[in-house]
C-alpha cells in the first residue's frame, strides 16, 4: 500500500501548534529528509528562512509566505471570513489549486476543519466528513471516528463513518480486513440509544466486516480495528482517555518519587517506562485525518513534537499514495447504490492531479 | 453528616457478583463488624449459614432465604415477571416493606435497577432515576452521573441528575459546596450537542454551583465535583476509563517484566504501585447509588472484593444517615417550584421509617 514520497507534495502550516514554528519546521525537515517528500512550508517567511536554510534537506522545502496565523481563541467562522492571509488558509488553498496533495496542521482544529470544508468541499456522496483518530490498543492500533467533526449525527452518517474508517484502515494502516464495531453501551444487538440502534441495523447491511456493538471497555483491547460513533461521544471518549492517561502518570510519578527506593526503582525501570511511552504515544501515530473532504487534511495535536509532525506528514503521504479518497467515494457510491465515478461534472478527489 | 450504623438495617443480595456468595458474605460480615450495622443477608440460606456462623459478627447478620439467583444473561423484564423468588427481588422487597433501609447488590445491574424501579418507584418529582459513580481524581473524588440508567435523556433530566448529584456529594461525600459541571466537548458555553446546549441554559438557573461545560480531559483533574451527562455518554466514559486503566497496567507489566533490571526495579517500586492502586481502586469508593428512587439501592461492580462490598454497605449507611432522598425531593420540588413535602398522599422516601 505505502508508496514512496517521490512526486508527493505536502503543504504544512508552519505557524500552527504550541511550539510553532520551531517544532513544525523541524518535523517538516525530518519528513523531507526521511520520506523524500516535497514540503511547502507555509508561514512567516522571514521567521522560517533561517531554520530551514542550514538543514541538509533544505532543497526539498519551499517556503510559501503567509503574513498571519490563526490564534487559538478565534472562531472558525471568523477565520473563513477574515483570515484568508493566515497560514492555515494559504496551506489549504495550495491543496485546492493542486500545488499540494495534502495539508498538515497542528493549529486550531476548528479552523483547519472549517477551512478544509470551505475550500475543498466534501467528496461526492459524503454527507458529513469525520475526524478519525488512531488509538494504541493491546494488539496494535484502532481507528476511532468521529471524534469531533459532528454532533447530533444521524444513523446514515454513522454508516458513512464506518465506510470511511474501513477504507482508511485498509489503505493507510494496511489492514486488509478491518473489523468494524459500533461504540455502544452493551454488546447485545438490542443495546444502545436511538441513534446506535438504528445505525446497527444499517451497518449489518454494509459491505464491511461489522462485528456489532463494542463497549467502552473494549476500545483498548484491540478487538475492533475501526470504532464508529457520533462526534460528541468520540470526542468525550478521546479526551477522557487523554485525561486519564495523564492523571495516572502524575499519580504514579508522585508515589514513586516519595521514597529513596522508589526513586532507585524508577531508575531501573526507565527503559521499561520509555518503551511503554513509545507504545502509547500519540506522536507515533501522527495526526488525525479529516475523512470525507475533497482533498487531504491531517490535523495534529497542538502539542505535537517534531516527531509527531513528521509522522503526520507520513500519514498524509500514505493517504495520498493509498488513494484513500478514491476508495471512499467508490465505497460510498456502492453502498448508497449510486454508480461510482458517475459525477456529471467529472469532479475528482485530488484537484489538479 | 455521617451517622453511626446503629438502627440502620441493610439488605444485601448475597448471590449477586462474580465471587458470590463468598465475597459478598465476607464483605457483609466486615461491614457488620466495623460499622455496627444490622445486615439482612438474602440468598440460599443453606449455603450462607456456615460462612456466617463462625464469624464474631454473626449476631449482627440475619439470613433471609431466597431460593434462586438471577443469572447475568437474564433480561431485566424477565426478572420482574418471573424471578420474584430471586435474591435481588427479595432483598429489594425488604426495603419496600420497611424491614431494611437499603439494598446492596453486586449482581446483574439491569436487574437491580429494574427491580428497584418496579418495587420502590421513583421519588416524588423525579422523572428519571440515574446511576451515579464515584471516580477518583487528582484532588479527591468526583460524582459522575448518569452512567447507564437512561439513554436519550432530555435537558430537564440532566438538570435533575445535577440536583441529585449535588445532594449526594453534599450528604454522602461531605462536600459542602460541590462544583457541578456538564460533560461536553468544549469549555465555551456555546459548545456541545443539542442536548447539552439546552441543558446548559437550564443549569445556569439551578440553585447549584454550576461551573459550566467540562471536557472529557477535565474529568480526572478534580476541577468538578459532580459531572452530569446522559447515561449513554456516561456509560461509555466510565467503561472506556476502566478499559484504558487496565490496558495501561497490562502494557506496563509486560514492559517491566521483560528484563532483569525491570523486575528488580519493580520490586523496589512495589510500595509505590500499591499506594497508587489504592488511590485509584474503585473498591475504595464502594458502590454506585441509584439516585431518584423511593428507597436506597446501591449497585456494585460484579467483580467486587469483600472490601468493595463493605464500602458499598458503608455508602448505603451514609445515604440513609444523610437523608439523601429527603433532600433530593426537596431540591427538585424547589427547582421545579412545587412546594416541598406537599404530596397529598403523604408519601415518604423511606417506607416504614
Amino acid at each position: 500500500v505505502r508508496g514512496r514520497g517521490d512526486g508527493v507534495t505536502i503543504a504544512v502550516d508552519a505557524m500552527g501548534g504550541d511550539d510553532a514554528p520551531a517544532s513544525v519546521v523541524e518535523g517538516a525537515l525530518l519528513a523531507a529528509q526521511d520520506e523524500g517528500l516535497t514540503i511547502l512550508l507555509v508561514g512567516d517567511e522571514a521567521r522560517l528562512r533561517d531554520q530551514v536554510a542550514a538543514h541538509p534537506a533544505a532543497n526539498r522545502i519551499r517556503l510559501v509566505h503567509a503574513p498571519t496565523a490563526v490564534a487559538m481563541d478565534e472562531s472558525p467562522s471568523l477565520v473563513i471570513r477574515r483570515r484568508r492571509d493566515s497560514s492555515i488558509w494559504r496551506a489549504t488553498e495550495l491543496v485546492k489549486t493542486g500545488e499540494a496533495h495534502a495539508v498538515v496542521s497542528a493549529g486550531h482544529t476548528g479552523a483547519s476543519m472549517a477551512t478544509a470544508f470551505f475550500l475543498l468541499g466534501t467528496l461526492e456522496g459524503v454527507e458529513r466528513p469525520a475526524i478519525a483518530t488512531i488509538l494504541p490498543t493491546l494488539k496494535g492500533a484502532a481507528v476511532l471516528l468521529d471524534v469531533g467533526a459532528n454532533v447530533d449525527s444521524k444513523p446514515q452518517h454513522l454508516v458513512q463513518f464506518a465506510l470511511m474508517g474501513h477504507v482508511y484502515a485498509q489503505r493507510v494502516l494496511g489492514n486488509a480486513s478491518p473489523r468494524v464495531g459500533l461504540l455502544s453501551i452493551g454488546e447485545e444487538d438490542s443495546k444502545g440509544n436511538e441513534l446506535t440502534k438504528e445505525a446497527f441495523k444499517l451497518l449489518k447491511q454494509a459491505q464491511i466486516n461489522f462485528i456489532g456493538n463494542v463497549e467502552g471497555r473494549d476500545v483498548y483491547t484491540g478487538d475492533a480495528d475501526v470504532i464508529v460513533c457520533d462526534g460528541f461521544i468520540g470526542n468525550v471518549a478521546l479526551k477522557i482517555s487523554e485525561g486519564l492517561a495523564e492523571a495516572i502518570q502524575q499519580v504514579l510519578r508522585r508515589e514513586i518519587t516519595q521514597s529513596f527506593f522508589g526513586r532507585l526503582g524508577f531508575v531501573l525501570l526507565k527503559p521499561a517506562f520509555r518503551r511503554f511511552k513509545r507504545r502509547v504515544d500519540y506522536a507515533e501515530y501522527g495526526g488525525a485525518p479529516l475523512l470525507g473532504i475533497n482533498g487531504v487534511s491531517i490535523i495534529c495535536h497542538g502539542r505535537s513534537s517534531p516527531k509527531a509532525i513528521k509522522n503526520a506528514i507520513r500519514v498524509a503521504r500514505d493517504f495520498v499514495a493509498g488513494d484513500v479518497n478514491h476508495h471512499i467515494r467508490d465505497d460510498i457510491a456502492r453502498h448508497f447504490e449510486r454508480p461510482a465515478g458517475a459525477a456529471p461534472d467529472g469532479r475528482r478527489e485530488f484537484p489538479g492531479r
